[in-house]
């Protein structure tokens, strides 16, 4: 809270006071937390994982909305924790009208909840939600950099430190290149921590399209597949290793779907642009924001074709890669789920054959495929669910399909009364809470939170 | 073909030759068929099973279209296609604008393709797809009523007898029932073909919403949910065994799920209503009418509000219960799901504790839990493919989304503009035959016919 008090001193603004505020509130809350705690010596086992992580967001986001309050910037609390959470889920959901009114300092601790985020999902994802078994991503488990030991903490601390090296190398990479094309270091700051986190705040009310710089926009689109792709995947090619980057089955789906998708809704929604180069630029900005669930928005995409719309919003739930700042569901979950659903017709053709699942030359344990489904049909259901649950307050039936989609996938813009030209500042107090929730919830591939709801957790 | 003919006699009707025509037609190709085809005393083996209930559904729905063509009820061979197959797998979706305009020889033909689809359903969920283990049914194998034996044929053929027993019973007693409340014979015979097949044709334009009357609105009611019920556990019902039929886990879990959401819209859409009986009546109609895949219509549920709308397109996708006429996912596939999830939950908390998922007093195979997902996820996936392909035919989403779920689910009327007062003759052709496709798939469990598109399906 104390890395935006620059900005706030060289743009002479007066919020210098909400950010020291804050800071000490959190100092001193922190502290006495730390002292009244007994220290243990036991290791964390894999049961307090899951409330260490889940915690972990809820006060982070329920801090970090201080400032947001202090300053005045967004006076009611609700929106500040939904503003909040949405930044350190990288989400980007904003219940801001008008950003550009707002001072440089809180715009910038804004983005760095976004960075934050990101740099904690990335030890989530690649590090700790293996070890805990969650949706199958113990698969990752073998790809992770660092010493193979069995107790977490050395081993994530290791981990944690390389892939926060890849993180922000790239961060600094793409200020470079956003300065480079004429943006200033404050926007590009923000606008690199929006993107490397796949989050998709911004500093400007037209996001993205604020600048209509091709430049720019190809510097995105690249950095943003980047941020969607696995970190330790990233980490080897630093290393030199091209051959695996390349030969990487989950990164090459994810690159098809990417392709496939902007040609199609390029050829369709080619009526809304002077010519195809056009609708090229940005259906290929537009998919790339979304599938990364990343957020950031060029063109009002609520204007093209509903079959446009709709393969967006099934991107929605594809997401990025493991292991990478992405939400949705994942590619290679995807990429696996394809593969099992062939087999089981294989199945039927020849039902005394036994048929594996393969990525590449490694064939899949059937528990994790067993994972997988269940992490995917638990996201389906609580999609449909929560589509119920937020149209009882008077939403429409695609603005709420909308919503839910954006937030549970952590991408922020959705459709309807949330498109890419809205925002959430209209909803009811309570949606705005229940949304909250379902950003952490997809954040933390939703067992990591869902398991401290049932009775089993809490039994001794 | 030749049962209709009565009614043409009797109400004295001009459209007598082309019943004869069509039936000519039929028994030409049909004997010839029989006559070219080699003898073969091979038992028929799985894999011919799917190609054999597929092709039977593609071709009785090909001729059956024959009459309305020729009587020119349906001019366009496509509607008459779509009519078809919409009968035969008991969705009761409509191209007509004018039922009440129709001869009653080709209403009557129209309202039996349904009760013969649903004969024809009874077999194959209940006899043949636990034989061929699509999508998790081999669960049903030991609730089958006949000899056990291995061979497919003579199986199913005792099977058959059986339950079409009850079918025709209950079929029966629904017409002195619908009779005794003041329908005529025709009107009661249509109507309880489109009941016990949970099809949907009715002969009225406004559907059931034409009699406005309480005590027909209870029976149908009533027989919706007995033709949603398992017909093996029906069958033991009749014999007198109570106790297992009300201690049966997926019909306690079909009613329970059908009381939840009858009072969830009752209290949601009341403002729609006079007082909250009213409201009770309509919506517990409607969620009878579409959890049993029937599509049935009282009141127009395109008012009520978005989350009631939602609710019952959640309950689409639920359908009845597995072995009976109804289509869907399968409240026990469901039942299944919803205990794999947790187990999951609980696997996570104690990593190394063996879990099993139970149904009653019976544990499940490893194995059908993997069929039961891959079938979900396949539907899913389906339906949002789906939702895309037909988009891109100039419909907007809440349509798509609507017409793809009222068709793979074989409900009938969906939202948007094909609602319940709505019908689906404005859609262009090859939307129709995409969703006379999905009818198919629906109804045969998707896996039946799709393997039929697999390479290695045709692999020697």
């Amino acid at each position: 809270m104390l890395m935006p008090i620059p900005f706030v001193i060289y743009y002479q603004e007066s919020d210098l006071l909400s950010f020291l505020i804050s800071s000490i509130i959190c100092l001193a809350l922190g502290g006495s937390i730390i002292r009244i705690t007994p220290k243990v010596k036991e290791e964390v086992r894999a049961k307090e994982g899951f409330a260490i992580v889940s915690v972990v967001w809820v006060l982070f986001s329920a801090f970090g909305a201080l400032p947001f309050v202090f300053s005045g910037a967004i006076p009611s609390y609700t929106d500040a924790f939904f503003e909040t959470m949405s930044g350190f889920t990288t989400t980007g959901a904003s219940i801001l009208t008008n950003v550009e009114a707002l001072p440089h300092g809180i715009l910038f601790w804004r983005s760095l909840t976004h960075w934050f985020g990101g740099m904690g999902i990335i030890v989530l994802t690649v590090a700790i939600l293996p070890l805990l078994q969650v949706g199958g991503m113990q698969l990752l488990k073998a790809e992770v950099p660092g010493p193979v030991v069995d107790k977490l903490s050395p081993r994530i601390g290791v981990t944690a430190k390389i892939l926060w090296g890849v993180y922000i190398l790239f961060t600094f990479l793409e200020v470079i290149l956003l300065m480079f094309g004429g943006m200033n270091l404050f926007d590009a700051l923000c606008h690199s921590f929006g993107t490397m986190a796949t989050g998709g705040f911004s500093t400007k009310n037209a996001s993205i399209a604020n600048y209509s710089n091709l430049y720019l926009e190809i510097v995105i689109i690249l950095f943003m597949i980047i941020a969607g792709t696995n970190f330790s995947l990233l980490h080897k090619l630093i290393l030199g290793n091209f051959r695996e980057f390349f030969s990487n089955k989950e990164f090459l789906f994810f690159i098809l779907i990417i392709l496939a998708a902007t040609m199609v809704i390029a050829i369709d929604s080619h009526n809304n642009y002077d010519n195809i180069f056009l609708s090229l630029r940005y259906s290929s900005f537009q998919v790339v924001s979304i599938i990364t669930t990343t957020g950031f928005v060029t063109s009002d995409y609520e204007k093209w074709s509903a079959a446009s719309q709709l393969i967006l919003f099934a991107l929605m739930f594809v997401g990025g890669s493991a292991g990478s700042t992405a939400g949705g569901v994942k590619v290679i979950r995807l990429l696996i789920i394809v593969k099992f659903i062939y087999n089981e017709m294989v199945r039927l053709v020849h039902p005394h054959a036994i048929v594996l699942v393969k990525v590449g030359s490694y064939c899949l344990d059937k528990q994790v495929i067993i994972n997988i489904t269940g992490f995917f049909i638990l996201y389906v259901l609580i999609t449909v669910f929560s589509t119920i649950f937020i149209s009882f307050f008077g939403l429409d039936i695609v603005t709420s399909l909308g919503a839910v989609a954006a937030t549970l996938n952590n991408i922020g813009p959705g459709l309807g009364m949330v498109g890419p030209m809205d925002n959430y500042s209209s909803l009811p107090d309570i949606v705005k809470w229940y949304l909250s929730l379902l950003m952490m919830l997809g954040r933390l591939e939703i067992y990591t939170f869902l398991v401290l709801l049932t009775p089993v957790y809490w039994r001794k």
